[in-house]
């Protein structure tokens, strides 16, 4: 089963290309967030450097986030378009599930950080367990300290990746101390292969979606959401507002 | 520190550009062993997407094998060709050290293993310690049987990868029962992120060549001079031969 996968909900945009076990091929760019501009050609470069086309492909796996929005948009618009030209299943794989599986086989716990701005990330518990990545903790929009509280009730070293780990280093070396890794350069951001092989896991359950079924996972609401509901709220309070 | 790195040690090509703990891009192929056509095409891709030319980078990383003798001599032909045209310092980096970076801060053992054909396997044994990588056996060629008696007298599970794994891994299984495990499909072959990444390490350390000082690491003789010793030897013996 050959299954094209790529993530862009956050700087980085990468795709690749698996094929059951193999993986054919993996392109990632770390680069000014331009994914609307890039993502197409990368796939083209990809497939055609494997000498496929997309009527090779039987699966669509992209990264739903949560993440950038407009990242996300643009990366699930993709894969909606892709399943629905070429009548393929598309699969929908957690940004911080992919994150995690970045650092397989390790010790300790693993703590993918986003950035969410409003001095909140996206982050997630897991642990690897005989070969098997388990969730400790479910996917969660909170403040970094509101993260290390719950780290703290536990024993472990704690592996962080993502992009939220440089603004929030300082504070995670004071507060965890020697519990604290920081996993490799070369694999703390996101990177479609991990996509791909957890799609594949996935596919191989039946767990596939049409392009109809297929949604963002924003964790949150998007600002645009929230000031237009703080407005209405406002509204109300204040009677009638007009436009 | 802008380091491009590549390798093309086994039938992968990958490349990497890193700067300092950032990495920038990487394209890696796992189709057909063209890398003298692929390899220069590739180099130039990312470079173009990272909006960077060869005048950008400070260093440049190869895979200097064990591997493929041809896949490294086009490897390490093309670095030091990069290296003495632009005067910048080459660095060489082990194909084994660069796969057991691959599963960063595993539990148990690492063992990378490549097909070094004539019934052996390019290898050595690491193992992850405190978020340091350390070698437990050094690089050597031997066959499956004298690796798996190595790892029989330790107690440690081993987690297997490299190009070496598809043909063995029901012997490994066989011998090594549930302390085995296979490094996930993502990242069983050579990475260039890991190849810049440990690259970068040594840089750091003051561990660069100039483009006369690198050399492959092969492990092994080649069969064009193993079969040229044994014909010396067969003459030796059989007196004067002629040719």
């Amino acid at each position: 089963m050959k299954i094209l996968a790529f993530d862009t909900s956050s700087i980085v945009a990468s795709v690749a290309v698996m094929d059951d076990d193999k993986l054919i091929g993996e392109y990632t760019i770390n680069h000014k967030r331009t994914h609307s501009q890039k993502l197409m050609p990368m796939i083209e470069e990809v497939l055609e450097s494997c000498e496929l086309t997309m009527k090779d492909i039987d699966v669509v796996a992209v990264a739903e986030g949560p993440g950038s929005f407009t990242g996300i948009r643009i990366g699930v618009a993709t894969a909606k378009g892709l399943s629905h030209a070429m009548n393929i299943p598309v699969i929908g794989i957690s940004t911080l599930d992919a994150l995690a599986f970045n650092v397989a086989f390790s010790h300790g716990l693993i703590c993918p950080i986003l950035d969410a701005r409003r001095n909140q990330v996206y982050t997630a518990v897991y642990k690897w367990d005989n070969g098997n990545l388990s969730m400790i903790e479910e996917h969660m929009a909170v403040s970094i300290e509101e993260l290390v509280d719950k780290l703290m009730q536990r024993p472990e070293k704690v592996i962080f990746l993502g992009d939220g780990v440089a603004t929030n280093k300082i504070y995670l070396i004071e507060k965890l101390k020697d519990r604290v890794l920081f996993a490799p350069n070369s694999m703390k951001m996101p990177k479609a292969a991990s996509i791909a092989e957890l799609a594949l896991q996935k596919a191989k359950e039946g767990n596939l979606k049409n392009c109809y079924e297929l949604l963002p996972t924003y964790l949150r609401k998007s600002e645009a959401e929230r000031q237009y509901e703080e407005k209405i709220k406002r509204c109300d309070k204040d009677g009638a507002c007009e436009g």
